[in-house]
């Protein structure tokens, strides 16, 4: 579901292959090194609150000492595919990744049984102060390996022009690399005879890519939410960079509904039940013209703008606040690179750039994920099939929910004479919100300002991601990604993250490992 | 495509399985007689013009003796799929018929190139005044084997309850059973000393099954349109019975044209070019909405009646004649049984079965075959897809053509907006018409009343096969169906063709041979 990184989002603009990159590529500098500037680092790393340069030093050699184990630790993670929709190496993902909590020094791992699949709760107490909440998912997309150039379970290093050495893999950017990287940190930290300046709960599933329908059963249980309500807010790990080394951020996150809507002969009383002779048509009803008939009522007829009923009478309009970043976000980020990222010529109703992104940040949409009716193979098949369905996700923006949203959609079928589709909502939740000035808002935004990255910040990201379980009732906390690196290909072929970048501006996984040092000491250190 | 056979259609009665089949059944008669009964055919067999009585028991016996050889070629068939939608066996198909016409006495055998598959032209001349043409297909339907309870292209002989032996396969009844049995005929007269009291030409295609989009390039070479001038007709071996031994004529089939239409981002310039992540629906034209919306123009919004601009202005109207036809059909044929084998409550419009019969055979159609789009697998996947694809096929009447029909098609789209989707025709021609008094349909009728069926006749097929080659310019032939014997599930799982039957009006492999042999003498001695 997430997509919480979006891989044709608008901030992909061109590596600028030149002279620096290079010379710092020749500079023989240790590996873990390039692309994480040790002259830079050495200017600001007195500025790391709590943190002495000397065990910074220690820190960062455990990061490059320990290297290897963490591409090795990533690479075991991308080979054991745990894929809810396919109910597919969910067990063996699961304790796997608890195994690792346990190794990067969670002292408490439990299991929490859902009436999907299961969830991890963990607990790392380093007798600090301050506690960090962490959300983690040990499920990802599904991989047709048929389109991909590497195969996607075997982790391959690949080396990717003007970028550098990459893990190609299902899972490597979403989210495995930056989850298996903050853990890289914990175990840097230790290897440097430290604790954690926070202590961590962390919760986890195994269904964000279904749209996390059993996630709230993790986080609503008593013990985990008194843990997460000592905590300054929730984190999850990310590999926030894009190719030229910048970074955007977002106060929150759409909401989504995703479901199937069956029509059928069976359910409907009309048509076949099964496939019969498409020469019947003549004198039978047609369960796939009817599914097509229902669609058709959903979205205006340029297929645009949602035409449920209701559906987006509670969408908040953008605050000017909200504009002005996105006016800001319009002048940074490069329209064309984003255009031709995604292979399109022009916006809907051929908006302005700035429009462009005002709608991804604020419009509901009703988007067809895919159809699949009938006859579906090669050439065609004289059939009226008995059954047809379509998959639909629904985004939502505040202040729309995911429950009133489905009932809309229900009513609304049910009013236009299209009652008897089955609407079977697969996953989905509320949208999420965050303010700029949380803490954990603000240690990022230092974090990142330090490494000279200046963030574009957005009102919301156009994905979607559970972060309501955090910031909506009955916790209302904070919820944000962090970390810096690279990488790209969420939900689609070559999925890929960064390891050793040639770029000095864009971290490799020992760079990005060190970012989550300076986070969680920068949470440390924060009011 | 034809399915000159439709699976569900109304003349499938219960066959009433009563003491009259098992008596038969426990006689002690040999194989090839069950359901093929001496008493009877001893009445009537003087009356076979030409034939004398002991030649009549001659090639009889043969038929017997070659049992096991006919079931053996028609396994054979089956065994070597050749299937156009998937390039599948098409060389192989083609040479197996080939090497069957040879050993079945014709002497001359010709493969025919055209663009697609090859076809088949093949004459045996047999000195006799009077020429039949023939018309096979060597091609098969699709088969999925996780829906068939006996594999698909094993051939293997199952007891069928209240039926008796039948064999399982794709083709066995569409149109391998019928068209081996034919040979069957032709070896038996040959085994008893005799040549065919008619010559034959025979034309063949392998891609009946996708819309035989180049059996005019057969026909219509001047040796072939000149060996077909000189015959009474032309016909295409059937297994005309149903479970009841009852038979429906056809004088004529609906045309058809079976075709994708194509939203791509590619040919639309608008959204996106290949699938992108969901949440870009907010700022992106969706190709799946614009085929969606597209289709919604083509029917009423009730999904039943054309609304493709121009399409049914040259429909025909049924005529009196034709009416008388379906009345009467209406009462002879059981509207419970055609509901319960479709799986069907309600006739389109809640019409009543008599009307239904009047839709079915009068009514031009626009049905979705399949629809496929985006993500098709179990779940959901987050992505706007950047194509989408509906299969169509639309049934044609007289006087509509396969050429206009496909222009208005096109020009509707254009006026509509929808210009940009491609409209792949993969296959289709023009609608068949027979009149009743044509030398082959009375010849039919002739055989049939002999063995005391009384067919019901119908204007018109529902289904389509490509009959206008003869029927239309330049031949104006008369084009029909015969053969007794039965089978069902053309296009369908657990295809089948009787082998044995326990019914005595229905007629197993051995007795629907007969009926060649009947009908070939039958039309040696037409007026």
């Amino acid at each position: 579901m997430a997509g919480n990184k979006i891989p044709e989002d608008t901030a992909r603009r061109e590596f600028l292959q030149g002279a620096g990159a290079t010379a710092v590529a020749a500079m023989g500098t240790p590996k873990w090194m390039t692309g994480f500037v040790r002259e830079k680092l050495g200017i600001t790393r007195s500025a790391i609150p709590g943190l002495r340069a000397e065990d910074a030093d220690a820190i960062r050699a455990e990061i490059e000492k320990r290297h290897d184990e963490s591409v090795q630790r990533l690479r075991t993670w991308i080979k054991l595919p745990s894929i809810a929709a396919e109910n597919r190496g969910m067990h063996e993902g699961c304790e796997l990744m608890m195994q690792m909590l346990r190794e990067a020094g969670f002292g408490g791992v439990w299991k929490m049984t859902t009436d999907g699949q299961p969830g991890v709760f963990a607990t790392l107490d380093a007798g600090a102060p301050k506690t960090l909440g962490l959300y983690f998912m040990y499920d990802v997309k599904q991989a047709d390996p048929s389109e991909w150039t590497s195969p996607p379970f075997e982790a391959a290093l690949v080396e990717k022009p003007g970028l550098g050495k990459v893990m190609m893999g299902r899972g490597a950017v979403n989210q495995k690399g930056p989850e298996a990287t903050f853990l890289a940190a914990l175990h840097a930290i230790r290897g440097a005879g430290k604790k954690p300046p926070v202590n961590l709960v962390l919760v986890a599933e195994g269904e964000e890519e279904i749209g996390s329908p059993h996630f709230p059963q993790v986080v609503r249980r008593p013990q985990v939410l008194e843990a997460l309500r000592k905590c300054v807010g929730v984190t999850m790990p990310f590999a926030a960079q894009d190719m030229d080394g910048s970074v955007t951020t977002y106060l929150g996150a759409k909401g989504v509904i995703e479901l199937e809507l069956v029509s059928s002969g069976e359910k409907w009383g009309r048509g076949p039940r099964r496939d019969v002779h498409s020469s019947n048509k003549a004198r039978l009803d047609s369960p796939a013209w009817h599914l097509v008939e229902a669609l058709a009522t959903l979205v205006t007829p340029d297929g645009n703008d949602p035409a449920i009923e209701g559906f987006t009478a509670k969408a908040r309009p953008l605050s000017a606040a909200e504009k002005k970043m996105i006016a800001i976000a319009a002048k940074r980020l490069d329209e064309n690179t984003a255009k031709k990222g995604m292979g399109v010529q022009h916006w809907v109703h051929d908006v302005s750039w700035e429009q462009a992104l005002e709608l991804l940040v604020s419009k509901p949409t009703v988007n067809i994920e895919g159809l699949v009716g009938g006859y579906t193979g090669p050439g065609g098949k004289t059939i009226l099939p008995g059954r047809a369905v379509a998959k639909l996700d629904l985004r939502l923006v505040p202040d729309m929910t995911a429950k009133e949203s489905l009932e809309l959609l229900k009513a609304h079928l049910a009013k236009k004479g299209f009652g008897d589709i089955e609407v079977n909502m697969t996953g989905g939740y509320d949208p999420t919100s965050t303010s700029a000035d949380a803490k954990i808002m603000v240690a990022e935004e230092t974090v990142y300002k330090r490494h000279e990255i200046d963030p574009v910040v957005m009102p919301r990201l156009a994905g979607s991601w559970p972060g309501y379980v955090f910031t909506g009732e009955p916790l209302k906390m904070a919820a944000s990604h962090f970390g810096l690196g690279h990488g790209n290909g969420a939900h689609a072929p070559d999925e890929y993250y960064t390891i050793e970048s040639k770029n000095p501006k864009v971290q490799g996984i020992d760079g990005a490992a060190y970012s989550h040092v300076e986070y969680l000491y920068e949470i440390a250190a924060s009011a």
